[in-house]
């Protein structure tokens, strides 16, 4: 079988913490005998600065040759003031639109030895683990008719458009509902039902498609009340599944809830299940360079794509099993530091990692 | 002075919670001579089922004719399968619009008695006073085009637009600036600018106005990390200013906080201050009819009327004292109870706060 991987180390953080991610990664490919061929692309600002434009032609073109995509972290305020087309996370948006990776898994898991990084109380969160599904290539994010324009009055209006078709909402519909089936077996749907017709055509989907999978409960939530639950009782959820703008907001607060967002993988996958492996957390530019940044969530992101995409099991238990180990061991990076626990930097995290398989 | 209050009592536990604050105000309305005169007038699902639509125009022209409205809430299951157009939710949505409430005031703030009902860590929230500022006339709620369409090969699309025009984002920013002005001197402008050119504008404007607000200390912040930062130190907030959906999810999040989002009142008011003051919370119709609700952030936006509507301050300062009698004899509703408090009814709760006047 064939095993390219294409990584995307990004800006800020990102460069760093793909070192230590390639560090575990190369160990696993000669103790398990992967024969993974690596290979790098630019996007975001360091493609900006490089080819003047966030999302290369080549990039695209390893991508869709590649079996799975390894992704850091892109965009910070050295490009704020480039063209509306030109920033980094335009980039970002391009790629992920290309390769039709629409479905985003983004789960939000509290590690018992990190419970006391969480914000919430221990009884909230204690053995925590949702599973966000968020569209990833469609709603708000890409909808047309977009931009500013000039009223009759003279003034500036900005504006974008909300939109789902039947299709899109099936795709993820279906994506959420066999997750649920491999996991608790309860799927929320959150939307906006009661104001924005975009959410009313989601909310319809989703009930039709419910009687094809009776082991799911499925459930519909508003998203202002989904805020609300996740801060008062995130364990009753399983799975969730929402739309792109939602999915952003939701994910990340319940990332948050754990306390530990530098500890958290993502997939987002196209309809084969080819997929790009993330860190839930952004480019961090304010600590870049400094050997702060916590490298666990993009090693376990590429766990997650050995899992995945690379159908390589053994490795990927491995990863994570060591990734435990170093967290059992007490070494911490600033983020998830506290008391009696030992500080480390990004490499001697990545090195520890690397040690304990 | 003229001081005509009209009130709606609504669906769900609105009629409930309306009686208790009726009881409330009539006390202060003698006591401190204020000479309040009440009409009443229908909204939401009582209002379709009376009359067939959800905002009648009885009710628009009374309020028009009130110096103030006091709302408690409006919807619930028994009117999900009336058509769009009849939803209880469109009713308010018409009256706010009609009306140009295009300010919603938010507060979220942790009542010392209740510190233990929170989710958060004590150290995380106590103290907690955030504002939160939410245009409420404007953004998805109301764009146009919207709908759902079928397209050229068959299949159905929902849509909505998502705008704001200068003089949209001038005044709510006005509001908010003003805010923070009386208040820490901390703005906090949240946005999706890194992908949405509605926001982009309005971070724009935001920055344009900054110098007319030289004492207040204006910040940007990307939605998706608001709603993280809210979660991980929501003490770092003062005042935050959002449009109308972002605002909704982040002002119910954050109102989630305190644990007690039974307690928070709001304001929404136009641009001379006329307002409508209401509840956080919703209509509960689960617990409808049972005895169970909470009266008191109904009582405490009748508070917040008297002081900002009405030119009562003594009679606002007195019910507000009130309400923190109650809680420090112990008295709690289902929502805020906890060990070593005692539980009391909807109706004990208002006549405990009558009482205390
Ligand atoms: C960088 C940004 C465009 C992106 C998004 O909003 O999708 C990020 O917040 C994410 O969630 O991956
Ligand atoms: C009932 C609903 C239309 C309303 C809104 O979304 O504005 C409510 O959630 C609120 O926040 O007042």
């Amino acid at each position: 079988m064939s095993r390219k991987v294409l990584v995307i180390s990004g800006d800020g953080i990102g460069p760093e913490i793909t070192t230590e991610t390639r560090k575990v990664l190369d160990v696993v490919n000669a103790r398990f005998d992967l024969g993974i061929e690596f290979d790098e692309a630019l996007l975001g600002g360091a493609a900006l600065d490089a080819t003047g434009i966030p999302m290369p032609d080549e990039t695209l073109s390893k991508a869709q040759d590649s079996d799975a995509i390894l992704f850091a972290a892109i965009g910070g305020p050295k490009w704020d003031d480039v063209g509306r087309d030109l920033r980094p996370e335009k980039g970002l948006l391009q790629f992920r639109s290309a390769l039709e990776l629409f479905g985003n898994l983004r789960p939000a898991i509290l590690y018992p030895q990190l419970a006391d990084a969480s914000s919430l109380k221990p009884e909230v969160v204690s053995g925590l683990d949702i599973l966000i599904v968020r569209e990833l290539t469609g709603g708000i994010y890409f909808g047309e008719p977009r931009g500013i324009r000039t009223l009759e009055n003279g003034e500036r209006e900005g504006y974008n458009t909300y939109k789902y078709n039947e299709t899109e909402i099936r795709r993820i519909g279906a994506m959420a509902f066999e997750a649920a089936q491999k996991r608790g077996g309860k799927l929320c749907s959150v939307d906006k039902s009661n104001v924005l017709e975009a959410t009313i055509l989601w909310r319809e989907i989703m009930e039709q498609m419910a009687p094809d999978y009776p082991d799911v409960e499925l459930s519909h939530m508003y998203v202002d009340n989904a805020a609300m639950q996740l801060v008062r009782a995130p364990k009753q959820f399983d799975v969730v599944v929402t739309g792109n703008m939602f999915g952003d907001i939701l994910s990340d607060a319940a990332a948050m809830l754990t306390g530990s967002i530098g500890m958290l993988p993502s997939a987002a996958l196209d309809k084969n299940g080819r997929g790009m492996y993330e860190p839930c957390h952004g480019s961090a530019p304010d600590i870049a360079g400094e050997g702060k940044a916590n490298p666990l969530a993009m090693i376990l992101s590429a766990a997650m794509m050995l899992r995945y995409s690379l159908d390589a099991v053994a490795a990927a238990d491995a990863v994570e099993k060591a990734v435990g180990d170093v967290l059992d061991q007490g070494l911490r990076t600033g983020d998830i530091y506290s008391e009696g626990t030992q500080l480390v930097n990004t490499s001697a995290m990545g090195d520890a990692v690397a040690a304990a398989l």
